[in-house]
């Protein structure tokens, strides 16, 4: 009975990586340049880009692919920036799926206007499980973890903090009101994925969001 | 196609419901009454949990079912509290397993010691979807949302909200740094879940813990 479930789980899985690979295809014919943006609910994600795209990127031109259960608030944010974005909702699947396989990505891509932007953020359900399970066709993993969520989220949730390729320490404003410690917490990160990139920024005042701003450049700038 | 996998989860979901039903049973034949707790990641579940159990129950005997993906964190916080804790981890399956399902649950059942207890508390896996969708066998479901996470988040994750007897606010320590709007969380609770049961609380102070350890002692009592 447990042979019968792993295998059926690996073919999914082998599944989603070849739909994976055709949605990196398009991204490659059209030149886009593609980020999966995870996190837990709430942790801070759709601020962390409205400011970033607020400010815009050096002429590099965006685009959103949106992740929601439910509902359209986020995109609705986002698009009063002038930025392309593009609404997944998964909750006509099981009650709700709780995040984005390459399949849903694909389903969605004739609606994103990939010849009109060169870096594609996909923002995932907010979820610390299963989004890191599913690739989509990415050329980099960024996550969100607010300082409110605990020093522990590396070594309680592993998966997404190991395949993640920059960890954004997010709402550092809170940190004096907080017992959270962040040498604690960068030693647990490390225990799970040592030296992957991190940041401490604060989406509501602004500090530190030009690093993650750096760091899409440099995403969308790779292989040139 | 699309058909097939709608069907393979309704009987997915009515294999749950079954096992859920002996669970449910098994409870009942031990006279123990059981509460689904659950939130996003880093809500705050167990230092509430550490805060309640501390105190004592009023002669009530509590015991508690841990489900992480990984480690034993959460049931090692709690077990110095000299209360019975049991721990699933999810990770043999999928990468580990985002939730808790009923057969997880029965499969733990054995180590908990039903007949020195009256009240198991089983805290989920963190994540604001795929815990929902699954009855483990309980009598009733509180969930756990911090005020650090925003107020959309009934809109964005309404089957977690609707399905909950009692919604606890936690964190209230912050509000005063945060721009959370209680009275509009409140707006969206009541969208999704109209006069649900809530209570706003702060599980790091203390303050107004006392009304979830007297909902624990309602359930503990129902029926009798």
């Amino acid at each position: 009975m447990h042979r019968t479930k792993v295998r059926v789980v690996e073919d999914a899985l082998d599944a989603n990586n070849t739909i994976a690979h055709a949605n990196r295809a398009d991204f490659d014919r059209a030149t886009v340049k593609v980020v999966n943006l995870m996190s837990a609910p709430g942790a801070g994600k759709t601020t962390l880009l409205e400011r970033v795209l607020a400010d815009g990127l050096d002429g590099i031109r965006p685009g959103v692919l949106e992740g929601d259960v439910q509902g359209s608030f986020d995109a609705d944010r986002l698009s009063v920036l002038h930025v392309p974005v593009t609404q997944i909702n998964t909750d006509p699947g099981f009650g709700g799926e709780c995040h984005l396989d390459a399949n849903m990505v694909r389903s969605a891509l004739p609606a994103v206007p990939l010849d009109d932007i060169d870096l594609l953020v996909i923002e995932n359900v907010g979820n610390l499980v299963c989004p890191a399970e599913f690739r989509v066709g990415e050329d980099a993993r960024a996550m969100v973890c607010s300082v409110t969520e605990g020093e522990d989220k590396p070594l309680k949730y592993p998966l997404m903090f190991r395949t993640s390729e920059l960890v954004v320490v997010n709402k550092a404003d809170l940190l004096p009101h907080l017992d959270f410690d962040l040498d604690r917490f960068f030693e647990n990160l490390d225990a799970v994925n040592p030296g992957v990139a991190r940041m401490v920024v604060s989406a509501r005042t602004g500090e530190g969001v030009g690093a993650f701003r750096d760091w899409l450049l440099e995403v969308a700038a790779a292989g040139e």
